[in-house]
C-alpha cells in the first residue's frame, strides 16, 4: 500500500542532506542590499532594538530627476523582491511579471519601482536565519517578534536611504496591502497614493486559526529543533510543507479548486484503495508543500504569520480605524475580489469606511473573479485596468507622464 | 520566548509514554459487541475480504415485539457509538445526548436506538488499530481502505444480527450523514425514514484537501512510523493534534470563531510578542488537538477521512444522483445550517433535487444558525423541533406512538 508522504513527490533531498539547509539568498541575496549599522537600530514595536539591519531589495525603472515617481510594492507572506525578474531559486517569472514591468499596468517605462524584502524575510532582509552579531550563529528563536508596523518602519529606513521623500504609491496585496495600510497610517506625507489589495484592516480568529495549524504543523516537526535547525544540517520541511498546504486551501475558491481539479484522478483511472494521491487536488497540494521548502526558511514562515496575527489597525487606533487616517492626504483605491474568503470584501469595506469617515479620497473596486485570495497574483483584466487607471490618472495629475498619456 | 507546542497545554503524557498507546476500547470496549466469523468475511468495494468482523454497538430504549421501533443513529468522523451515554474515555455526555434519549427528539421511551461503532474506527468495531488474525498484530496500514458503502455494509451485518428487518429511521450529521444516504440508496425497502443531516452527497475538491492536510500532518509525524506505532509504544499525537486543529476550523463559521473568540486574548492583557497561545482562538484549537490525541486512533482518522473523500454518490451511480435514489420509498427529511461552509446548504439541495427527480417523499429544512457545521451536534431548538416532528408524525402513521402522542 502506498504510504507516500507530502514531499515524495518531490525530487529526493535525502541525497544531500546539505541541500536541505541552504537557503544561499540569506546570506548573499540576487539583488540590491542596504546594511544600516547597529549604531541606529530599528526600534521594534515590542520595545526591542534590532541591528544591523540588512534590507534586500529591486527596484525597476528610473527614479526621476525630482525623485517623484516612485512606487513601494509591498510583497504577501511567502512573496519576496522579485516582483518582475526571473526569481533567482525557482527560475520562474517574478510574481508581480503581470502587473510590473514597461507597458503594464504599473509600467516601469515611466514609474520607478522598489521591492524590499520584508523585515523578518529569508531573501537578504534581516530574519531569523540571519546572523546573530552577538553570537555569530542564525538567530532562530532568539530573532525578536516582529510586526506589520516593524516592516513597515524598516522599509521606511530603506526609503530615506533611497532619497526619496513622498512615494507616488504604495501597492501590495494580501500582507501587502497590510503594510500599505501602516504606511498610509504611520507616514502620512509621504503617500501620494496607496492601492491595498485582497486585504484586510485586522486578522479575524480565523485568519489566525490557520496560521496557528501552520506554526504547530512546523513546531511539531522534530526537525525544527525549537528554531534552531540551521546547525543541525536539517530543516522542518514536513511541517514546513503541511503548514503551506492548509495556506494554500485558503488561497483558493472553493468555486476555483471544484473547477480546476474536482474529484478528478491524477494519472489513474480509479481509485486505488490507497492513500497514494489518487485526487489531482491532493497531487497538487503536495506539490505546493515540497516546493515551497526549498525556498523558504521555516523560521521565517512563523515570525511573519504572527506579524500578520498582531495586525490589528482598529486596536492600534483606540478601538476605531478611522482614527489610523485621520488627517490623510493619501488618495486611496481599495480592491476586493468577489471569491476571496481569506480576506472577503467585508474586510475590504471596513477600510473604505473608515476613510470616509474621515471624507478621505477613496476609491473602491470589487472585482468580479472565480480565483479567490490568490486573484491578485493571476490574470484578471478588469483588475489591471483598475490599476492602471487609477495610476495613470493620479500620474497625470501631477504631471508625471508625457502629455500624450496624461491626456 | 516561548515554543510552546500543540501539546504543551494537555497534561504531560511523557511521564508515562505507554498510556500514549493505550486506546484499550479498541479491544475491550465499553458496549456490545458481535464478532462475525472469518468464515462469513465482508466483501469490500475494493474487492478485498475483510473477517473477522467486529461491530461495537450501543442500544437505548426497548425493541418493540415486531420490531418496528427501531432508530439506527450513524456517526460522524470522531464520532462513535456512545451517542448519550457518559463517554468511557472522556467522562463527557454522549455527543448526541441533547437529541437522543427519554423524551428528546429521538425518544427513546418509543423507539430503540442502535448506534454501531463504525467500520475502521477505533472504539471496538475493526479498525486499523484491531488485531489482524493474520498475524496476530494490528493491522496498520494492511488494514484495506474502505468505503462509506462499506461502513454501511457492515450495519447491515448488526441490524440483520438484531433481527430488525426494516429500520424506522436511520438518522445521522455529516458523515453520518453519509451513511444514511447510503442505507437508503442500498438498502430500499429497509429505511422506513431517513434523515441525512449537514452532509452531501459527494465529497468536493475543497473537502477532500482539508483532508488530505490532515493525513499529511499524521503521516508526517516520525511516530507515525509507517503505520506501525503501535508495536513501538509510540503514537503521532502531534501529528494527529495538528489533523484535528485544522479539521476544527471547518466545523465552526467564520461569525461563530469571531463571536466566541475574536482577537481575545488568553489569560492576558497584551501581546506576548512571543510564539505563545496569545490569543483565545490558539489556545482553543490547541486544546482540540491535544485532547483529541487521548481518545482517537491516528491510522483510523486516515482510513475513514479516506473514505469520505471517496464517497461521490453521484459517481457511483453512472454520474446521476438521482439513480441513488430511484424506486425509494423512504421518507426523507434533509436538514441544512445556513453557517455550514463545509456541506453547504447547497449540497443538501443535491440531494433534494435527485430525490425529488424520482419523485420521492421529501422535506427540507435549512436551519438558520451561525454556530457552522458542528451545529448539528449543539442546541438548536429548530433543528431539534424538525427532527421530533418529523419522526412523531412518521411514528404516528406507522401506529407506532400512544394515541394520545399520535394526534
Amino acid at each position: 500500500m502506498g504510504t507516500s508522504s507530502a514531499l515524495s513527490d518531490g525530487a529526493d533531498r535525502k541525497a544531500d542532506p546539505m541541500a536541505d539547509h541552504r537557503l544561499p539568498e540569506v546570506h548573499s541575496p540576487s539583488s540590491q542590499i542596504v546594511v544600516f549599522p547597529e549604531e541606529a537600530p530599528l526600534r521594534l514595536e515590542s520595545g526591542q532594538l534590532l541591528g544591523p539591519l540588512s534590507i534586500a531589495y529591486q527596484t525597476y525603472g528610473t527614479l526621476n530627476a525630482d525623485k517623484s515617481n516612485a512606487i513601494l510594492i509591498c510583497h504577501a507572506l511567502t512573496g519576496d523582491q522579485h516582483v518582475a525578474n526571473v526569481h533567482p531559486v525557482t527560475g520562474k517569472p517574478g510574481w508581480w511579471d503581470l502587473l510590473v514591468g514597461p507597458g503594464k499596468p504599473v509600467d516601469t517605462n515611466h514609474f520607478f519601482v522598489v521591492c524590499p524584502n520584508i523585515l523578518g524575510g529569508c531573501m537578504g532582509s534581516t530574519g531569523p536565519a540571519s546572523l546573530n552579531p552577538k553570537t555569530g550563529r542564525p538567530f532562530g528563536l532568539d530573532f525578536p517578534v516582529i510586526t506589520i508596523g516593524d516592516i513597515v518602519d524598516a522599509q521606511v529606513r530603506l526609503v530615506d536611504h533611497l532619497g526619496i521623500g513622498e512615494l507616488f504609491s504604495v501597492i501590495g496585496g494580501s500582507m501587502g496591502g497590510m503594510q500599505v495600510l501602516e504606511w498610509a497610517a504611520r507616514q502620512k506625507g509621504r503617500v501620494a497614493t496607496a492601492i491595498p489589495i485582497a486585504t484586510a484592516p485586522w486578522h479575524t480568529a480565523q485568519n489566525i486559526a490557520f496560521h496557528e495549524v501552520g506554526r504547530q504543523a512546523v513546531m511539531a516537526d522534530p526537525d525544527w529543533r525549537g528554531g534552531n535547525y540551521y546547525e543541525h544540517g536539517v530543516v522542518p520541511k514536513n511541517g514546513l510543507s503541511v503548514a503551506r498546504m492548509a495556506a494554500h486551501i485558503t488561497y483558493l475558491s472553493e468555486k476555483a479548486l471544484q473547477g480546476k481539479f474536482g474529484r478528478n484522478l491524477q494519472d489513474r483511472a480509479a481509485r486505488s484503495f490507497s492513500f497514494d494521491a489518487d485526487f489531482k487536488i491532493e497531487s497538487y497540494l503536495r506539490h505546493q508543500g515540497s516546493t515551497f521548502v526549498d525556498r523558504f526558511d521555516a523560521n521565517s514562515y512563523l515570525y511573519i504569520t504572527r506579524a500578520m496575527d498582531y495586525f490589528d489597525l482598529e486596536g492600534a487606533h483606540g478601538g476605531k480605524l478611522a482614527n489610523a487616517f485621520a488627517g490623510t492626504n493619501t488618495q486611496f483605491c481599495v480592491v476586493s475580489f468577489t471569491s476571496d474568503w481569506l480576506y472577503p470584501t467585508r474586510d475590504s469595506k471596513a477600510i473604505v469606511k473608515a476613510l470616509n469617515a474621515v471624507a478621505a479620497n477613496v476609491s473602491f473596486v470589487e472585482i468580479e473573479s472565480d480565483k479567490g485570495h490568490d486573484a491578485f497574483l493571476l490574470e484578471e483584466p478588469e483588475f489591471h485596468a483598475t490599476v492602471r487607471g487609477f495610476l495613470t490618472a493620479a500620474a497625470a495629475k501631477r504631471g508625471l507622464l508625457p502629455h500624450a498619456e496624461a491626456t
